[in-house]
């Protein structure tokens, strides 16, 4: 089996994430490929040691600069704040390397494009990590859409509600990157939106335009780095209205402030012949109505995907045993790893994840300026 | 319109169920026969004369051997408490009346032969007041069977769980007769599981042999009409295991201690094609699994039971709107007035009922002899 | 106990819902006043006939002028297509009648103000059927937010998805009236978004702004007065962002093209303390998330809305026992009828309803103009 | 970190959920010991090397016996079918090795209890996987039954419900040994009841004594080594009822012939205090009612058991994001590692695990006498 050498930088939730896909994706799937945790590089010494211990990488770097100098990484991969992207990934493409990148592609559509052009002028492969498309509900929601189950599609909505922003003792900056605007770019709107957008893309095509609405409910809060009370410059809820190019019409949100929901990413799709529902604090099932199902036997199916001819359940266990949230990313590596030697590229790539950061940029101007706005 | 004279027994929740539906009936269905409410008979004087005005009953009585005896009630309707079901029923027969009863026949097999053989010897028309039968989703599981789409039947489950007489200050006797031996005959099992027993052989036939047991957890109560603590006779809580004559394998349990629910009657069938469960707490809902179905998208249906083709549906309101408990009653009235000019009668006769009876019995007897029973 | 004669006009839908309620509301409401179905009048001479022997009209007419003539009707009550209502309303006030009117007011603001000076300046009493505040659980989400429960709001969600109008069979005009926009004034907004517009005032207080799209799906039907296909002018999906007074964010939606959905109404609320969240597709159930839940036993609950503590429960069964969708208008007229000899009028009232009006005005508007409306 | 060598014996479902576990728990736990993939042995030597490879053992074997020879080898991992146990674990006893067996022990009680001998004469530690102990939710309801949450107990319910033997073509014997009577003992009662009870007992106590009955729907079936049709010694359906030490009434049941369900193991337990309720089709909640919540606003809580002061969760992601059924494995291997130091053995040890052979012997001799039986 060929292996392919990765240079990770960061050490938080997406570096664990990522570095269990690396791990196990070998023992569940039949690949060509296997990737060997070669190196990992994040800002401070101590915490980037005992990162590496864990998960056996055999070096560990404080600049990420180390591992794309290093002939021997193929891969480098971005699971640090979203501020560092675009530099980390413009140097490592011109270095040649394969990029494997967390989302959002940057904290800007400027940050995004200079990405693009990056990579495009490197030629080399690149991966966006928009795991949600890898979970086996929406991935058969995908295929059931492509097959024309749905027929036309009416409309599109999604949410991603979370709660844990509530107090205002929660501070920014620091591990509360995704709470300061400098490293994250934005709040909820490139955290969560991002997400909920690359998926109805993906399963509806592109957005023409978008009316939008954000709010920050608490203003100040303690910075991390500064140790003072400083101005929230994210948004902590986002909503927006949307009309796709093939004519559905589309609610979209997001909110760090709904008691009760933990990390509930939502969506729906009404078409004419039927609509899917799924969410993902229930990720296992995706909610099936069939209008071409017996009249008075009509109902709302809850599918438990959890056979082995559903999307990737053949990999895992038998019918009934579900898998979890980190799952998704073993899938997408698998489908990156199995795409080298293949025509099509694993989606989304840097390119591809450009369309959502268009919506995303959209949805920003739409709510600053109060109207709506076109995608670009 | 025929008009046909209703006498009733009681004032108490089911009178009030059963008065009702002779008061909605003609509104929701066209039928040729109109029930009026003639006269109402229960012990205390006070109660049924508030009652009698508040329904628009034409007379009162504390003795219902009035109603009886008057020669313009064509129906008495037996709705006081199970130790005067045997009495009434067998000197309405005598008398020639119509009669209808509520659940459970009697308090034991010896009454409730007593009645059988009675109206039989009479020749009158009788239906008993198993209710769920006609719960639209119930009915339509019914439909589902008899076309075949569940086929050979493996499992039969069915449940009945409430929580009221958890705390042992609940007193036996009075209003409180369904804790009282005496007046009810037995606990749980004539009072929740001959519900589940009712609905379980018009389903799916006949029960060959059960093995049971029965427990009271609170073995004193106050006994509302001595005044003192006095030992329970009934069973708080009842469970069964037992084989159709189809050959299908079953439990069933009724219980007053489950915690968390209160009138949760649960019904579960499990057939070679497919499956379908059903609970009263969410009663215009049927679920339905149907192997059938296309392999990665099967999943068990919720069948929103509102549509104007679902049973009794299209006398009611459009689809989505869901009607309640008290409809059961409407449906059974207009069952039993609409079989009035036709060939069959509306079920379950007293003859069919005795069936349940017999289930009840087998059950009891099991219990008490810690061994497997035949049904009679 | 006083009698109100009721001179009813229509006899669709609604006008069974409002007749069953006349009916019914006496024998499980204890009141001083009880209605009498005097008059009904409706523009076809056959079917109002029909209905009125249905239930027991005394009367009946083709010209609803001679139930407002009639000294002896106390109430006109209108459930006829909303292009009638603004006439019969403000010439029923010049009468000085008592009057009950469907929602929603009018087809357009100019007709609802006029039904409101004209009641206003005639002093007469009015309700307006939003019956979903009299859903038991809707009524218990009120009084949680009243005492507090939730704390500050931060989101309001609202959809009401149907799916009946997807097939371009469906006519518009006469029966097909909901469809006809000389008729309804609008389409979803004005007949399904005004039930969650009102709900939300109600629960949540007024609406500053709104920014909304609609869309007509199907452009051409065929009109059944005409014969012909004629242009739609209605919305068959309407959708809308909007920031409430109290500084919460909200999404609303209604639409007749999302299939799977008969009358899926759905409201949710996230407060600083908890969350609820309600669907008309379970109407007895209420979800409620308590954030104040020791921690690792936090979840949403779900109450079921049946026990005699629950709102207006204990006039019905027992808990555990559902009711239905018609009750709603038994609720509504039960507190009608309590509210005429109190100080506070039954909400709401034609003043109050026109905040609903101008809410469904500025959508209208928004969409039309494609821009954020203020709430006039 | 001190390293143990595995000595796996198997390569089937469960040699692979270990071997997944033996991976992946030093990166999710800190402990002081890390298991080393030492050496797998199973039948068939071809497919027994593709084993070894894709998990990287660094050995391979088609006797057993060579695992347990060798002096390096720590721990013996039986995963290989249940006809298979007894010896493999009597003869690492006796070598001296650490031994964990999957469930069930053996494939009656005198092969079980010469286990259990073996392992106290050699002084061994043990461990049988009963992996549902370790899902966050059940080990969650374990927790809040010991901390008095419930109260007294009334009722317990399981049921552990399959649908994939329902076709007469599914083959015994070979890899189809879970329904040779030969390989595996019993049916579903050793296969599925086992779980249940291992969970009951863990969670409620002893069980005094049951009333069973099994059942055989397809009489006859393909043997994969044979070639020919054979008699089925399995039983396809089992239930009983139950009484616990505790007072309390159980049914349980367990089939692979309920159509619809892949893996259904649910539990209720009903106290006096409040009850809970787990299903292992949404493995990541956990329902609980608590009758001490404010009256009108009690309910079922869903508990979505992702938080990280859950059980187990604070090792894997952040709240919201599900682990899935392998895990349970993880959390066995990771409380085994951590009780090598410690006083107390990981559980079910082998002679804890006999209490479960106890009560499916007293089943298996119930449903074959057609009487209650005392657990031995």
């Amino acid at each position: 089996m060929n292996k392919l050498n990765i240079g990770l930088v960061g050490y938080g939730f997406m570096a664990r994430a990522h570095s269990n896909a690396y791990l196990s994706v070998n023992q569940f799937f039949d690949l060509k490929y296997r990737p060997v945790l070669k190196g990992v590089a994040a800002r401070d010494a101590a915490k980037v040691e005992k990162f590496a211990h864990k998960w056996g990488y055999e070096s560990h770097y404080t600049d990420w600069r180390h591992l794309i100098a290093d002939p021997e990484i193929d891969i480098i991969d971005i699971a640090s704040p979203n501020d560092t992207h675009s530099e980390i990934a413009v140097t490592a493409a011109q270095a040649g390397k394969t990029i494997l990148c967390e989302k959002p592609l940057a904290r800007n559509l400027k940050e995004a494009q200079a990405m693009v052009d990056a990579v495009k002028k490197a030629g080399v492969r690149t991966m966006v990590w928009y795991n949600y498309r890898r979970i086996p509900a929406v991935t058969l929601a995908k295929k059931m859409i492509e097959s024309g189950k749905l027929g036309r599609i009416y409309h599109y909505r999604a949410k991603f509600l979370q709660d844990w922003t509530i107090s205002p003792d929660v501070p920014q900056g620091g591990t509360g990157w995704r709470l300061d605007v400098n490293a994250a770019g934005s709040g909820v709107t490139g955290d969560l939106l991002a997400h909920c957008i690359d998926t109805a893309i993906w399963l509806n095509g592109g957005i023409d335009s978008v009316s939008a609405m954000t709010e920050t409910f608490v203003k100040e809060r303690k910075h991390n780095l500064t140790g003072k009370m400083e101005k929230v410059g994210i948004d902590d809820a986002s909503a927006f209205l949307a009309r796709f190019h093939n004519g559905s019409l589309a609610t979209f949100e997001a909110t760090r402030y709904a008691r009760g929901h933990k990390a509930l990413y939502t969506l729906e799709i009404n078409g004419e012949h039927g609509s899917i529902a799924w969410d993902l604090h229930d990720l296992h099932r995706l909610q099936w109505f069939d209008h071409k199902d017996e009249g008075t036997l009509r109902g709302w199916r809850s599918i438990h995907v959890t056979d082995g001819d559903h999307p990737y359940m053949a990999n895992w266990w038998v019918p009934g045993l579900a898998i979890g949230y980190e799952h998704s990313f073993i899938h997408a590596i698998a489908d990156f790893l199995n795409s080298i030697d293949g025509k099509e590229p694993a989606q989304p790539t840097f390119e591809e994840a450009m369309k959502t950061e268009h919506v995303v940029d959209a949805v920003l101007r739409s709510a600053a300026a109060g109207r709506w706005e076109r995608v670009g």
